[in-house]
């Protein structure tokens, strides 16, 4: 069976069982989303990190302290994404299969909308999706540019980065711009250097992709970023998903779809 | 001078002085907010009451505990509003024209998007306004649709309502809902008793006006409805804008238009 035609129980299943593999293109029409959990101590700000960053950070849900399923994720936040990160005072210290032992009980998982969700509307609208089409995971790159901050939390906000023909860069725009919830409308078209990315070719997470001639890299905010945060605000024990290794939802692609 | 015409400063000034009145009409073109002020304690639960409520919480600003004003507030929000009401345990103990020995210093500002924001452009578009041709305050009820809850927080939602012409029922759609960070489009058109509102005549907070012959009622989500939640839930303290009485922002009606 083509991932594209999983159910996210039959996703799940098969990370559980120990696929670790990015998720373009898998479970079309459901919606993926970020995993970022932290300390209760820190939730309210990571609250209001995700209000004041919301193209960055669009909340999609937010579970109990040490909960592992939430309103719109009804599987086990501990071992059913194929890959986790988890951070202890400001470093990535390991990337796992699943965090059931890491799973503490006063973590807090907050669960952040991903570009991924809207990729299939690029694709009927006539854009091609290049990490689709090579079956690799997203480039994607930590900028210059700095979120808003909270009290304890701030760091650079992370982008995605999808080659778009010069001619169908204001439909992107235009389509992804109907999906606020998941990122919404690029907020970079063009030069790399103007946000500060130095080489397209060496992304900070995920595979680089080719730009083609004729082609502009766009990009969107990437809800990569709170880890990002993570580690510029030295926080003492976080878990979120390996880059590109996305939650399935229990929430359709077309329930962010505005418009 | 014409209330429309006086800057956001120079409204403050009029309230920060004594004048109790409501606000819709004032200061055109500046966008106006609902204020709700709770402990410390409960920041977290109110913020992810707002997240969990976008229609009737749209969260304009946070202020620091104890801060009377915020990155969108220049002036001081224990006096520049025109009114205020605080509430102990869960009631409505007084309204108050300042609050400056109730402002404690563990509580939290939050500042919620107002609907009279989106009035300049339901007149540009032709839609009349009754209760500004009319110079009252706008009607609120208290609806029988429940908010989604939090831990400690849950309560009905508040609407407002403007009667509409039939045939222009769907510019006020279209027009509101072109700003969501300010209630967006209406919850309901038509029926009062499909929401739980028993009486148009008898709002629970604001003046009523007159449905005329051909017209329809619109109810728009409220920014009282947090405080219908601290009256719901019983909440220790709080202190919020008597309903109607807004706080005027420095951000511009447009900053909040989509499209």
């Amino acid at each position: 069976m083509d991932v594209a035609d999983l159910s996210p129980a039959q996703a799940r299943e098969r990370f559980r069982a120990g696929e670790r593999v990015p998720t373009a293109g898998w479970c079309r029409g459901w919606a993926q989303a970020n995993l970022i959990a932290v300390p209760k101590r820190l939730r309210y700000e990571l609250l209001l990190f995700a209000h004041r960053n919301p193209q960055a950070c669009p909340l999609l849900d937010v579970g109990e302290p040490g909960a592992w399923s939430t309103k719109l994720f009804s599987g086990d936040l501990r071992t059913d994404l194929p890959g986790y990160r988890l951070y202890r005072d400001g470093e990535a210290v390991a990337d796992l299969g699943e965090v059931t032992g890491e799973w503490r009980e006063d973590l807090v998982p907050f669960l952040i909308g991903c570009s991924f969700t809207f990729e299939r509307a690029l694709l009927a609208a006539g854009v091609p999706v290049r990490h689709l089409e090579a079956r690799t995971n997203v480039p994607m790159y930590v900028t210059g540019v700095p979120c808003r901050s909270t009290g304890s939390l701030s760091g650079p906000l992370v982008v995605s980065m999808r080659p778009v023909p010069g001619e169908l860069v204001e439909t992107a725009v235009e389509v992804s711009g109907r999906y606020p919830m998941v990122h919404g409308a690029p907020v970079h078209v063009g030069d790399p250097s103007a946000i500060g990315i130095g080489d397209l070719a060496r992304p900070d997470y995920g595979d680089p992709v080719e730009v083609r001639a004729g082609e502009v890299p766009v990009f969107w905010a990437c809800g990569v970023t709170p880890q990002a945060a993570v580690l510029a605000s030295g926080v003492e024990y976080a878990i979120g998903h390996l880059p590109g290794h996305m939650a399935i939802m229990d929430a359709r692609d077309d329930d962010y779809r505005v418009g």
